[in-house]
């Protein structure tokens, strides 16, 4: 990662001030030295030989040393997505998942497919046989070296991904991230519960599994120490596959490495009922991963669309996160999450693609529907309809910096300030001659007319890969097209 | 459009059999004749002698006299889809449109801008400003151009739009649509209500509306006399910016020319409370149509969604048929549709980009999001929720044969049968490498293991325009990629 060429962007760059409010800044110039760490922000603008001048003054940088990156006009720098991108969870409905703030890497083969299946059928059917199978290393290596790229070449940046329970596997897919240069949090699955886990695909005992994350965890450790760009992430795949003692052992390790959890909570109402009915000690779903210790505030919780006001109100005062997965939950027919809702009570939310579950690997399409499904949560409601709704901006905020705080990295990544880590994707619109004839191969179109917010909103619901020129990842170029 | 050279098309055939099933025919052999319609569909099989016999035999052709275009292994060919594609309608809630069952052609520069605009607000900030703009004929090619263009790469080969008032761009979009090659019903949009419509915008008086539209008949029946490829449609806005006498006038127009009719009903909840107020002798929305007149068996119907069964019997009744346009109905908060309930009343239904109400100019687009769509009908209810959902297969049917009745070419378009005409995209999905490296630019990875059930829900959810490597309408290649 050391030794990069230091580098000068140039052009324009937008990034979410707020939620509420996206920055636009023209002219500007961004600076970001060999760590792949941007050092200067410059918004005079001038002549190169005055840029020159004041690089040379404050930085003492001379622009024959630099790599120039100069955004042609229309195209703009935006920060890199983050997103949750899991691994199988139980509560599939009707369709199937791909990666991100919550991807399951190992299902990426399966997105679109679903059929019919619903709950454990799905599981049985599609996952557990796809997840098993990545035992074979070769395949393990196709298909995440595939939903790598894949996610990369959309601009996701930074992944959370659910592997398998396959240490060897799980291990490839923290050296692919690195090799490849996605950052990315890495999961071996959890999961011991023989009453619902098949036999063929599970942790033997309590002690094996611990013992097999512990495994995943001193791999990365070893391959990228600072965790610089892969950290491991403990990840019990959801509490009805999973034993309570494993459940606490995990969150035994969480304390001592502070490492972050990743799990499912809340997705559709027969889990929920399955959980009571599992544990039912606990008063609640959320209730039961806070019994077990893993309520912590470096956990992300997916979906959470059927809390009740009590468990909402334990994850803000636990301070842990949740990762909105609405491709997933429309598609599986779990639900509506509420995000307005989740962000009055003081909640973080990020976007999951979800893949299986969710059928893109695009944090864009995520952001796309997000604002479709606060739609139809607009819908069901008699007052507060409007409020309920995200704007566009919202759920670039999501795609963005919610993600980068639901995955604990909001001081590296998630905007342009100095100081903050260069993952960022350059975008480019395509536009239209006097003939109609689109210049660009994407689906979005320019006419000229339109003003910075009208191209974001445009980008924003027919925006695709294509519009992605260029991807990077602390600095480093890790996709072109 | 005649003499084209005869064709024969090689490799697998999918089409829908029933809204339930799909047809997958291997090994088969579709000839096209000059005139671009299938006359023989063979699924003998065999080598090229063989076929070559069997053509000279039983059609009097020789191989060598023929275009051959065998498609590759993994690639397909799929009827093209039929949509309905508007123009701005009223009751705009929060996002934009796109076009194609209803695509409304002159608002495709908008599509993805709404902000945070609802109802009148879309339409006098967006709407009648683009819309009335196009009067400028060299802005209108530019943007028809777009449109047509855009949509025939997503393999819409048939398209229900909406234009202007304007008659010179009315006729520029018919003529765009006959030049590039796009059947299409094109419409002239009828709006002289001055308390609904702005001053700058609006048909003066119900006798120069109707003698416009006229114009623009006479010019569609001048250009492409038999209707083989564009055919003019009675485009009433919606009633609250129609006049009963215009609704009437257009009425007796459809009566003497058995022309098509298209129109919104009851899209969103203010809008069903405001044609109430304007209309009140008519007992309901739909009442009201079939009170002018308006409600036959060649009519389409846009959105539907708020539809009591007074209405949805009434509709029947008349043979009327339905746009479902699921894109637009999430994007602006309209509501959603329920395609089952539409169904179990014996209404045909089809779908539409409604762009720009729809932010999407893909029928695909609007196939997956009526998957979705109906997963949140199917939230809603109690009972029949599994029963509201929308498989892959039907929603494919919606796109094609659905379409296809909607507008009223049931027997010439939508399948592959002999006596039909060669509307068809060939399909191409993406193969992945030991490496995890996509062979293709698209979004469908396949990695060999699926079953064709799986690539078409692989193509459904992830496939775009990249997808589409070659689109032909009457026999005529009207896009390749």
């Amino acid at each position: 990662m050391a030794g990069l060429k230091k580098q000068v962007f140039v052009g324009t760059f937008i990034s979410s001030k707020s939620p509420k409010e996206l920055d636009y800044q023209h002219d500007t110039i961004v600076c970001v030295d060999g760590e792949g760490r941007i050092v200067k922000v410059d918004t005079e603008g001038g002549s190169t030989e005055q840029i020159g001048k004041r690089l040379r003054e404050t930085l003492n940088w001379e622009l024959s040393d630099v790599d120039v990156h100069i955004a042609k006009p229309g195209q703009f720098f935006f920060p890199g997505f983050v997103g949750e991108c899991y691994s199988p969870r139980f509560p599939r409905k009707t369709l199937t998942e791909t990666p991100d703030s919550h991807v399951h890497a190992s299902q990426y083969p399966n997105v679109g497919i679903f059929g019919k299946t619903t709950l454990l059928d799905w599981l049985e059917k599609y996952t557990f046989p796809l997840e098993s199978s990545l035992k074979d290393l070769s395949k393990a290596k196709r298909v995440y070296g595939s939903c790598v790229r894949r996610t990369l070449s959309h601009g996701t940046t930074t992944a959370a991904y659910y592997a398998t329970i396959d240490v060897a596997a799980t291990n490839l897919l923290a050296d692919l991230c690195l090799e490849i240069g996605q950052r990315a949090l890495v999961g071996r699955v959890c999961m011991d519960n023989p009453d619902m886990c098949p036999s063929y695909y599970r942790d033997e005992s309590v002690e094996e599994g611990l013992e097999k994350t512990k495994q995943t965890i001193r791999h990365v450790q070893k391959i990228d120490p600072e965790f610089k760009l892969v950290s491991p992430v403990l990840t019990p795949r959801f509490a009805p596959t999973c034993s309570s003692d494993s459940m606490k052992g995990l969150a035994k390790i969480q304390k001592e490495l502070d490492l972050p959890v990743q799990t499912h909570v809340s997705e559709n109402e027969g889990e929920v009922e399955l959980v009571a009915k599992l544990f039912p000690e606990s008063e609640s779903y959320t209730q039961l991963y806070d019994d077990c210790g893993l309520l912590t505030a470096r956990t992300i919780l997916a979906h959470a669309i059927h809390l009740t006001e009590a468990e909402a109100k334990l994850i803000a005062q636990r301070g842990s996160k949740i990762s909105h997965c609405p491709c997933s939950n429309s598609s599986l027919t779990s639900g509506s999450a509420r995000v307005r809702w989740l962000w009055d009570k003081g909640i973080t939310v990020g976007l999951g693609t979800d893949m299986s579950g969710g059928y893109s690997p695009s944090i864009l399409e995520a952001a796309r529907q997000a604002a479709l499904v606060s739609r139809h949560v607009a819908m069901g409601m008699d007052e507060e309809k409007e409020r309920s709704k995200l704007t566009v901006e919202e759920v670039l905020y999501l795609a963005t910096r919610g993600g980068a705080e639901v995955v604990g990295l909001a001081d590296r990544i998630g905007g342009f300030e100095e100081g903050m880590e260069w993952d960022a994707q350059l975008i480019g619109l395509g536009s239209v001659d006097e003939n109609g004839l689109a210049e660009d191969d994407g689906n979005v179109n320019v006419f000229g007319w339109e003003t910075w917010e009208e191209k974001i909103a445009k980008w924003l619901f027919n925006g695709d890969d294509r519009n992605v020129k260029r991807v990077w990842v602390r600095g480093r170029t890790v996709h072109v097209r």
